[in-house]
């Protein structure tokens, strides 16, 4: 089975099964595991923050970053399809009490403009703005890479009012593989940052989040109280260090992957490539198939290759490390047949 | 001074003094204040609903609303500038812990085609959506009018869905009377309605919730935990039954005088009409004048008349009982002056 | 009916109507209301702090000084049988996100020892004590005075450890009165203190919060979203200034005529005075009489007193402004009758 | 080193590598990791309830059943020095926003009659109760067994009250192996248990939440909403299966280890065991050697031996998989040089 349904499925590679298998460990609690503490000091200097800190999950790590940076009755401004305000089953209203405000973007950008027109001035009827969200790569725009220059005009408005920034950088190292870039090249627009290494870089389990010194720590006392904290938890550092230093470089294999997906679908009469491919995901629309998204699926599957419903007469597939090109083509193939 | 910053400005009647003066009071936390057990009795009566409560503000029958009918973690779908979103200090994520899923309307009315697309499938990353709240008139659109049939519709899909409908009626007797309607035949469209009596109704305090009366009974405990239990609030019923019984007709002289007033603004050449005022509220834009807000406002009050900014290059206008027909000729001149 | 059940049943005087009658109101929203103007500087002066609020009930007045205070995941020390603790529905925890850590006291008096022991270390584990809570006179002990000598030890093991102390102080007139002390002197072992107007002093409605200039702006702000924030509630105002400036000293009366009544009661064979009433409350205990709360209750209805349960086999009597000296020899004569 | 600091240190088996190693792994926020999929099954029918579910620490278990059965201002019965009150940062109150209400136990068994005293009745001013948790073995009283009598007696008290009872069961297999019981024995008395992987059953992370199907699917989703929902966490289940097939019966060692050490110390002067050791935690009073904690500590660490503080004047011991009878034979050896 080609499995194109999310790059949160790939299996651990042999390496890094082999550094789980010998990985040494203490009580992270204690702050005593070496292979933790080796991971976040990595993880740190890749985004050029003061610290860093091993989550569970991408959703975690956002989380952490609005209960550590606002109160309840603030408001955070935030994409309109953004995975923290559509994905996370309002977890910033209900763990932080904080409101979104949110600005559609045009493929993952929001306007600068518009991000400082939605920053609240001081009345007793308005909360206070106290954090600025960006997604980058942004998911729902279909991986889109949000620019270094987007991202700069943000953050300049950002602080020129005085407010924190913070990226869902879920999928941010493959931003940077896409347009060539650093890490540190989009972290410095940002006060902290999370990312995944349980996506493109292929760990089971677990997400970084970074920032300054006292934020960390303040999201480390948050992380307890979600049930965060763990013990001998350095056995998924141990994979999350291989992804950092032997992963990153292969996302463009997985760009690549999907561009030729892409463009073969664009081929196909019936089929509509809705998003531009920066990275590794494709969106297509199925309508003038005329099939419904659940029968697609379903003679997809039967083909051998997975994917997901992505609203209505959308389709989501998303190249990873399992997926070789070879398994591309057969995947071309199947599109061809169920379109028929 | 003629002052048209809100309805919110208008002194008691002597009617209303007269009624508090000679009010009989009880303890209401023991539900022995009559008068306060007779202005619940009337408001749900004039509703249509089983069960009303008075409160403090609309901002605490908006917020009672949420906290009776959700739980942390859900969503509610409210307009894009509703108030219980955009002038509520982000209360109901702070206090209820939900998360507001906005739809920018037309003059107030969201497309029931958009709110049943906004309305969240059963997903672990979801959300549960279980509030649609209206604002009916709808302050931010210039104080208009909420359609019977856009009510309808909306209220056809919640209840579709199984949701419940609240109505921010803030201002819902200006509805009722600019259409020639009763107040019930809009509460008909919804599940629990909050309406003020200290706005064009010109009590000097308070604000009804009404609804069936499981839900008030829950509202009344909220409103405990709140603060907005009382004593012999009954003074404040007093002058409530006043305006439900006096002060509804005369809310058309209100939108008389709004309509003059924009009339007037309409043919002065550097000013223009923002909307169309359905009943007392009137924005105009005055960015013609090359005035900023602060000096416009400023050269109007050293004429007499006192209005308020509603972003920039905005100025909002609101008629009510303390303002007379005399007032309005008063306030078209000043404005004449003003603007040269 | 002579009716004891509680100090906040009573009528305001022909004085405070007259003051209603003729306030001089405005929109407090906008900080025009002249009434509530002055009866908040008055409230700040008496108290000895840098303003004051007025806000709709006690409960609202803790409420805000939590929320204006805390952060969710903090601690705060409260008495066990404490009205916020006991009384407001969870509300600190709903509201604010904090968890209360109570302490056991002696006729309301804690032990500034155990406060000492109780304010939480520096640990990942641990919430932060961000509050310590005072209530004077206490209503679970009967109306107990604090005394002056207790409030200054905890206030220094607060002082030491930085954490703010607020006096629940519903009734802390009473306490002054009873001691022949100023407010002044209770609350300068405060950082913060909330007082009702509509109990011992015979208001309608409301209660005042005191403390720093910050303090009641971040109040004030918490108050709106809570909907308190009211139009022209001068109304209300003008009746709290008649207590603060009339109804303060009569409260002798109140203690006087509640020891009467606790004297007699003592003199009952069948009756015990659980409390020592240093103010207006007397708790008898009746299980003596082998007669439930509910019957014995009923009894004393059917000879015209009315009294609450307090707790099984406790009756709880409250002295106020409606009763008088004779209405207490009726009283006296009632339990007589009751107990046989 | 011998290190009695906790049972969370201990180092995973080979045979916890091993499997971790091999482990057959998929996503498990699709449902899809056979090796989660095999725990949760096991855990369900080790402690006979219809479902469970994989977290990543005891706090989230306990967190998650609070957020799964109670509403913000709800109040839950504890243990006043349980885990979850006094150990969890306030998460109860900041997540959940819940009221603990404390019980004072004697060696964790809190008193039936005064669990039922707390529950509260229906009042406008009370929270409604809705949760009683027990901690079982009660980690502050050192470890000690609340017997199945006293389970069974709150739980009836409950049950007649329709009140779920959770169990913070962290090392409840301590006490099933102590009292010659079977852990449903225990669970029996129950609505909801979290237990711990990661202690006594040394797995590297984790902790297991089980009760009826409903409730593990809200808990579910709020897990999502904390951050704990985890990609291929097989790997961490797969060491959770070896805890619970192969390390259980050995808890009877840790026990008897830690008897050793009670007794041997109780044999020294100056030294008192606090806690009668039901199960693998040792207390030990160190006031008469006039040394303080911190001295103590140091010194033992000299020695060789590492404990903690738990309170001023005590220390905590804590046997455990990785201290063998030899390491107890040094440990005293060293605890006697150190009292000299
Ligand atoms: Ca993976
Ligand atoms: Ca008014
Ligand atoms: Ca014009
Ligand atoms: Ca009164
Ligand atoms: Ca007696
Ligand atoms: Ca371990």
């Amino acid at each position: 089975m080609i499995d194109l349904r999310s790059d949160t499925l790939t299996q651990p590679t042999k390496e890094m099964r082999d550094a789980i298998y010998t990985a040494t460990v203490g009580d992270d609690v204690y702050g005593e595991d070496p292979t933790i503490n080796k991971l976040e000091k990595l993880a740190a200097e890749i985004t050029g923050k003061e610290a860093a800190l091993f989550v569970t999950s991408g959703t975690q790590g956002n989380q952490l970053a609005v209960l550590a940076k606002c109160s309840p009755g603030d408001e955070i401004i935030v994409e309109s399809e953004s995975h923290i305000f559509f994905y996370e089953g309002a977890a910033i209203s209900a763990l932080a009490g904080v409101q979104p405000r949110v600005i559609e973007g045009v493929r993952g950008e929001m306007d600068p403009l518009l991000v400082k027109q939605a920053i609240r001035t001081e009345d007793i009827h308005f909360p206070d703005t106290t954090l600025i969200c960006l997604e980058n790569t942004h998911n729902r725009s279909g991986g889109s890479v949000v620019s270094l220059e987007n991202m700069k005009k943000i953050y300049e408005v950002a602080k020129e009012a005085g407010i924190p920034v913070h990226i869902d950088g879920a999928r941010l190292f493959n931003a940077a593989v896409a347009t060539n870039k650093n890490v540190k090249d989009f972290t410095q627009y940002c006060d902290s940052v999370q990312f995944c290494l349980s996506k493109g870089l292929g760990s089971p389990v677990g997400s970084i989040l970074a920032g300054d010194r006292e934020f960390i720590q303040k999201a480390r006392k948050w992380r307890k109280r979600l049930g965060g904290g763990m013990r001998q938890s350095g056995f998924l550092a141990a994979s999350g260090i291989i992804s950092l230093i032997k992963m990153v470089d292969r996302l463009a294999e997985d760009h690549h992957k999907a561009r030729r997906l892409a463009d073969a679908i664009e081929d196909m009469e019936s089929l509509v490539v809705v998003n531009r491919p920066d990275t590794n995901i494709v969106i297509m629309n199925i309508e003038n198939t005329k099939q419904r998204n659940e029968e697609f699926l379903e003679r997809l599957k039967q083909e051998g290759v997975l994917a997901v419903s992505f609203g209505e007469g959308q389709i989501r597939l998303t190249t990873h490390y399992d997926v070789s090109e070879e398994d591309i083509d057969h995947a071309i193939s199947a599109l061809r047949r169920v379109v028929g």
